[in-house]
């Protein structure tokens, strides 16, 4: 994603700097690249010498980094939202705080806990890691309570949350952004479609999306963005559940769910995160006809294959092959729904809704 | 351009190596640069070293440079449309082996000839030098016999070529673009406006766009990209008389007139080139809504100020400012022609069209 983020700013005459510990980057490709450890302050220090702006696309760096750095350049999204996202108990209680709906929710540390609180929340109940987890990693569906003795061996002797089961219609993302002086703009939502815990297919606009819908998706993510003084990226993912919304998780950064604004809004996610955290104002999030967006996944597609799509944009990040990892993806746009269906149909991508895009 | 076309490439996972005789060649900021001198054959040598395919974005390029190359790595547009490019006579007398009208011209080179032409041509005319012409350099307007005199002197002991002046309304531009496989695209006409020769605005799709106009446009550039056995982008501008088109002069390259595409069309000009030229197929050159481009030329506006109107989108070339030079250059793209046109006033650009980008 930090290559998104140069290929946005390089029009606007921005310079990059990175720092990512792997020796091979693919940022470093496209821009200065420094290799160091997240723990290496000096490493830091010199990472940031005759820098303007610090942001992060990766929300597990560690917050003492961002922290660091934070004391002697602007580090934006502030490292607080960072804290909050990286642990799910306070990702979850800060949307609670705010009035935000989300799925029931309890801390869990020991057996005797999960018992308790799966009595109090009933089965199906899922019982996730409160760090680190990602792409559906570090989380266990308990349908038993035999399901929940291996998950909490599985899961291992650290800090854990019981997430009671929600029987959600669809899962949707909502990209925000919130600039230097306050000012907000908001994405349309997205209906997003994962497997094996791995998001494999965005529809933008989310089909059937209704006014009010996007007005309770937006006062959310205002409130979240609000409270943390927040400026840049904010993604929220979201359950609909009988037409209202609850709130899974947020990620403070630029999303894999808002890749589609590249082609799919007037402006890409990636340019108006850097035009919020530094200090341009903000540009439109409105959609240009509606998108599919398809992660690539593991093994990569052969590109003269979809580029022979009409309205196939094809963006590969430049890692190496190898399972489950997420090497590009492939927007498809178009003016008018029924050609992003048939061409969604040309690509191989069965799933068909049908009022997508539609207003 | 180097650095568009790199942008339009990295999403691709192509690479870029850049030779440029300027130390400080803007595309050596996101790509790695060779500094040499075009005439230096080891340093071409060592250039062409490791790459696949060789481009170029300049017209001015020594045809003997790329010939050289050439015969290392496939260059493409293939250097003979180059020379063709660089000769103003060779170029009239190719647009007309094909049958392609052109305003009427005769080679100069002597104040007997010159006055012979002018007998023939009548008055006024324009006297330009058959090389190393652009952004209005290179030309004379001849309105008396007087003028010739001077004209003559002024432009020195070159080559040079007698055009005669012709009454158009407007001038446009096409943007074609041909794959290794002879398969061709064409992106709708656009009206150009100059001031001081430079060019300063476009208008995408061109304002009362007529399906006949637009096939006259694709006939001529096909004819071209035919008999050249063309791959990449080709630039013709032309000028419309009473309803019909004369070509007044080719690129072989991606063009100024094209740039609105990046947002303004499915698929850029950069991008279609690079697929042309790597093999690729060629990517929809449908226009998504209608464009103004805008140049900015030597002085910077306020980043602040063009990024607050909507559907700007600012594009710098990261070169420092100098008169008449070009530094970059703004896009507004709507969907509404309406739309367009109040967002072009409020960037201050007065021209205004009945139609604009109506279909």
């Amino acid at each position: 994603m930090g290559r998104m983020l140069a290929l946005a700013g390089y029009p606007l005459d921005m310079r990059f700097r990175f720092f990512d510990p792997a020796p091979d980057a693919p940022a470093g490709q496209i821009a200065e690249h420094v290799a160091g450890r997240y723990n290496d302050f000096a490493a830091l220090e010199s990472f940031a010498r005759g820098v303007d702006t610090i942001t992060y696309e990766f929300e597990n760096v560690p917050v003492e980094a961002a922290r660091f750095l934070d004391e002697r350049v602007r580090v934006f999204p502030p490292p607080a939202a960072l804290s909050v996202s990286q642990d799910r108990l306070a990702e979850k209680n800060a949307f609670k705080a705010q009035g935000i709906p989300t799925a029931p929710y309890e801390a869990v540390d020991t057996w005797e806990g999960l018992l308790e609180a799966i009595e109090r929340m009933g089965l199906p109940t899922v019982l996730k890691t409160r760090r680190m987890g990602y792409d559906g990693k570090g989380q266990v569906v308990l349908r038993s309570m035999e399901d929940a003795k291996g998950a909490l061996e599985s899961l291992g002797r650290q800090p854990l949350i019981l997430e009671g089961f929600v029987p959600f219609s669809r899962e949707l993302s909502i990209i925000s952004v919130r600039d230097r002086d306050g000012k907000t703009a908001f994405y349309p939502l997205v209906e997003n479609h994962h497997r094996e815990g791995i998001l494999r297919l965005s529809l933008a606009p989310a089909p059937n999306l209704s006014a009010d819908l996007q007005a309770e998706a937006e006062g959310y993510a205002s409130k979240m963005l609000e409270s943390l003084q927040y400026v840049g990226v904010l993604a929220i993912e979201l359950f609909e559940v009988e037409g209202r919304l609850l709130a899974n998780e947020m990620a403070p950064r630029v999303h894999n769910s808002g890749h589609w604004t590249i082609e799919g809004a007037e402006t890409s996610q990636f340019e108006n995160h850097l035009r919020a955290i530094t200090g341009l104002p903000l540009g439109s999030t409105a959609p240009v006809g509606c998108s599919a967006m398809i992660n690539i996944i593991g093994e990569m597609p052969e590109p003269a294959k979809v580029l022979a799509v009409p309205g196939a944009h094809l963006h590969l990040y430049g890692k190496a092959p190898r399972r489950g990892r997420k090497l590009g993806h492939i927007t498809l746009r178009a003016n008018e729904v029924q050609t992003l269906r048939a061409n969604m149909k040309v690509l191989g991508v069965s799933r068909t809704t049908d009022a997508l895009c539609d207003k």
